[in-house]
């Protein structure tokens, strides 16, 4: 594996879940936000609000960014070109979601590149309007997901992921057999268990459906935690609809 | 604005549209996705097919990733774990598509840090089948989007962004005034006249419904490009729906 302060950053990085009380400079925060800017983008259809009330904030992070997907903003430029949207919501959505996630992922490394460190919170989509009233918000805009940043005041350890060969193919998908779908369980199982990361967390995904635990922080491991969350939450597509159609965007066809 | 070897990285990058013959090493490769692999992730839902002919690739780059959001692989490894899928496919595809923008992000600075540039294809989603049976994709892997890359054989000039004051809304979104909306659409359309750009690229989007073109590559900007995209093009949901039916992902409710 090559390396320099780039891939270092990169591949350093770690989600951070505990800060310092120390406010990062104005001018640290412009450049983070500026360097997001400088990411590809398909129509620049992502806006960025920022609270500084650390009482509030998860983690009590200084920063908090609420990584929006705007259609708003662009229509009010087309506006004064004489052009009306016409392009479909849900394709808007497509490309807006890889417009935030882009800008989003070049603000993650720029903070790490100064400092500091930084947490996902994924929940947004799913708490659309009260989000919505504390940014007045117009139409149009969607919050997506929120950032947390600020100077670490922990030194976690990088997390597994799953084995290249899991995730990069050469000219045509593999049939994925039991061999690698288990090498790949194993790293990721292995890793966090070695890094006593939800014992640490005091968490495992509870079961529904009057299921009983069957697993101890000695076997709790991630395959186990995302297969409970993939195969117990958010059922519903209306989970997703709801919130998307009470800000605006049109994502199921006229029946 | 700060300034250090990573921020450089992102403050430089521009995309690339012509590549030189030479094939990046294994080594980079790996690299490059390793890099990628390692950005935050909600569910590792992306998988990433390369394919290495250069002679059938756009600006015949060397390097061609397909990014998929990818549910196949994770519904193998919740079955193997006795879990089946239960979230709805659009929260699915909203997670997959930041989890593999996040992971595109961090490949396309990681291979500016290598001395590659690269380049987004985004048409990828409308073209699903044929993607679909040239990678023999299995069902529930959805293509996303496409990025070439290799080693530069132009240096085109990094291209204007929105004013920071346009995109970054501190505690509330404010009224887009005028004002600021000119500014935006000024620094926009200047910049990418400065450069030339659309004069070098020989291209203009054509006008539909028989209207006829005012503009010349004196004022054809940014903003009338993107105005026309979004004024133009993909106005039916079901151009997106249909390929996303056909790769197994179900994104309306029943009627």
């Amino acid at each position: 594996m090559l390396n320099n302060p780039v891939l270092q950053a990169m591949l350093q990085r770690r989600s951070i879940r505990a800060y310092t009380e120390q406010m990062p400079p104005d001018e640290v925060i412009a450049t983070v936000v500026r360097a997001g800017q400088q990411a590809p983008f398909a129509y620049q259809l992502c806006s960025v609000l920022l609270s500084c009330e650390r009482e509030v904030h998860p983690f009590a992070a200084p920063l908090l960014f609420t990584i929006c997907v705007d259609a708003h903003r662009l229509e009010q430029v087309m506006a004064r070109r004489n052009w009306q949207m016409v392009t479909n919501d849900l394709s808007l959505l497509f490309f807006g979601i890889q417009d935030a996630a882009l800008l989003a992922e070049n603000m993650v490394i720029a903070a790490e590149s100064l400092g500091l460190g930084s947490c996902f919170l994924g929940s947004a989509p799913y708490r659309a309007e009260e989000i919505a009233e504390q940014y007045n918000l117009p139409l149009r805009v969607f919050r997506l997901v929120q950032l947390a940043m600020g100077y670490p005041a922990e030194d976690p350890p990088v997390r597994p992921r799953y084995p290249l060969e899991f995730i990069l193919f050469k000219d045509t998908y593999p049939e994925l057999t039991d061999d690698m779908v288990e090498r790949a369980m194993q790293a990721m199982d292995e890793g966090y268990l070695a890094q006593d990361y939800y014992r640490n967390a005091g968490y495992k995904i509870p079961l529904e459906d009057g299921r009983s635990e069957t697993f101890t922080f000695e076997d709790y491991g991630w395959t186990e935690h995302i297969s409970r969350k993939a195969g117990q939450w958010l059922s519903s597509l209306d989970d997703l609809i709801e919130p998307l159609e009470s800000r605006g965007f049109r994502v199921t066809p006229d029946s």
